[in-house]
């Protein structure tokens, strides 16, 4: 007989290897099972187009003469704005988040803006941390006399909508040194970037989709807190959210406007008359009704021809093809948004 | 000399009345300043309109002959349908918030539904507290029997979007009694409604305006978990949300279901095509684009013949007049949205 009887009521156990937990999950499971599981939303099988993997093997997006090849050259593109993505704005400790978005900025110009740039095809963005607001002010000063990068850049997982003035001082930066804000769909929900307008869903589909949600919150947000009155000159980009929604947001924004503008009496305008000047939306993921003069009418509600610049997120799964991703166009609204929007935005 | 020095750390002081600091106030913000500050997000002004005050002096929209007169016999209108409006999914107290619903619809039954309503003009709304499922089944099933409730009414504003399994009993009752779920906008980022699709914004006009993401959110959510596969007989009303965005988002969701259907595998159809069945929406705020012709595109593309149904909002600021929200519509167009689509959702 022992003694005492002992009952331990914390002992931790694990499997000897992900394969005894692997063989009892059904196969669909077995892509996201690999997966870090830090992101809460990740895509349920490969983020990248599984032909892009470099001859050489290294990572995808790694290589500048296999993006040369596979892009550049493929679809005849004069200009890539590069987009290098740290995620930090979902990181708390903003001196890590901002040290290492300024690695980030410091590698891309040694490497992709620098030696891999011969022939000028790469352009570059200033990665930010948007909760560290004067960390990223002086990010900003730190590249902004460097011809290479043409915009800055962050996610729109943030912790408030843009047009608050805690991010102000980003602002000031941008307009000091002449350079777009631009904003790229993701991180939204994750980390510290509790502005979820995408709304904590399930799946990773649902997520994606309500990307275009997160952008919207963020454009009222700038249009209505008066920050193109405040920063006359400050462009902003809207990155891979989508850009039928507008027309549908700009009438319902200019309509409570009618209504409510005793709360915003430094507007000088309505809110959509500050687009054409302000703001630039790129095309991927453009969205493909069934019914092809749909999107044309929507584009033409939206003023794409003014505000829209192309895209292909390469190397991405959902990469949009030069040759493929848009209907006819009209000739000249064709060259403003695959050239001519993009370069007078972006002064090359 | 006292004995002992003594510093106080914790004391409250205020005003004499709130004109003290009233008068410290620019005029522009004394409307705010008399109001409740409960309320995170407050209309700047009025909420109703300032002619709906019945001639006996009571609240507006406490006046059943008044109302008559001013709606039901001034447009011509045969069935009203009544949103009675606690705003309970704020409340973090279930039980209470629950039976606060419950006082409303006993209310209402006994009032509007009843004594107020012997020309039958009336029908009503079973309210209920989304963040309490179990309490808010039973309270469906305490009036279900009753014919002159047609819906079961909540707000947008809740804790996770209405496609998640916590609110499969809600469905499961509207289904057993055969009644359409509505959801009306409010309540957004208030109390224990932490689903932010408007982004905790920093004014009213933001707020209201994006309200129509708080929907997309909510529709996505209901769309992609297969709500309408395991609830094949239920419908969804969207209140006060808006309609033009409804083409767009189903685009984009359409599209990512192309490509994540793996996440989804209990969806037999594309998510828009669950609409026409399953959804209906309300049309106040009606948008007003400047060209009218853009709004009967925008209306085209979201089957608004099969899926709108006229609302005015009585007796809110922004009532909707069935005479002039619309701009020229097609007959059959016109007839389904003010007549038929409800007729048939409510079996009037």
């Amino acid at each position: 007989m022992p003694e005492q009887l002992i009952i331990d009521c914390d002992v931790h156990v694990g499997p000897k290897n992900p394969e005894e937990i692997k063989k009892h999950l059904d196969q669909r499971w077995w892509d996201r099972f690999a997966m870090s599981s830090r992101d809460i939303y990740s895509h349920p099988t490969y983020v990248n187009r599984t032909d892009a993997v470099p001859p050489n093997g290294n990572p995808i997006g790694s290589d500048p003469e296999f993006l040369r090849e596979q892009l550049v050259d493929e679809y005849g593109i004069n200009h890539v704005i590069l987009l290098q993505r740290p995620f930090t704005n979902q990181i708390p400790y903003v001196e890590y988040a901002t040290a290492l978005s300024s690695a980030y900025n410091d590698w891309i110009t040694e490497t992709w803006l620098g030696q891999y740039n011969h022939d000028g095809v790469f352009k570059g963005s200033i990665t930010i941390s948007t909760q560290d607001p004067l960390g990223a002010a002086k990010e900003i000063d730190r590249w902004g006399g460097c011809p290479q990068f043409v915009q800055v850049l962050s996610d729109s997982g943030a912790r408030a909508p843009y047009g608050q003035s805690q991010y102000y001082p980003i602002y000031e930066a941008c307009v000091r040194h002449d350079l777009p804000f631009a904003m790229h769909a993701g991180a939204d929900g994750i980390g510290i970037s509790i502005l979820p307008s995408t709304g904590y869903p399930t799946h990773y589909i649902e997520w994606s989709t309500c990307h275009s949600l997160s952008y919207q919150t963020h454009l009222v947000s700038l249009l209505v807190e008066g920050v193109f009155e405040r920063f006359p000159t400050l462009k902003v980009v809207l990155v891979e959210g989508g850009v039928s929604w507008l027309p549908t947001l700009l009438w319902r924004l200019d309509q409570q406007y009618e209504r409510f503008r005793s709360e915003v009496p430094w507007l000088r305008r309505k809110p959509s008359e500050y687009i054409r000047d302000h703001v630039r939306i790129t095309s991927q993921p453009l969205e493909s009704p069934v019914n092809s003069r749909h999107l044309l009418k929507m584009l033409e509600m939206a003023d794409a021809e003014r505000i829209l610049m192309f895209s292909s997120d390469y190397p991405h799964w959902d990469f949009d093809s030069p040759k493929h991703a848009f209907p006819k166009l009209p000739d000249t609204m064709r060259k403003r948004i695959f050239y001519e929007n993009a370069r007078e935005l972006y002064k090359l």
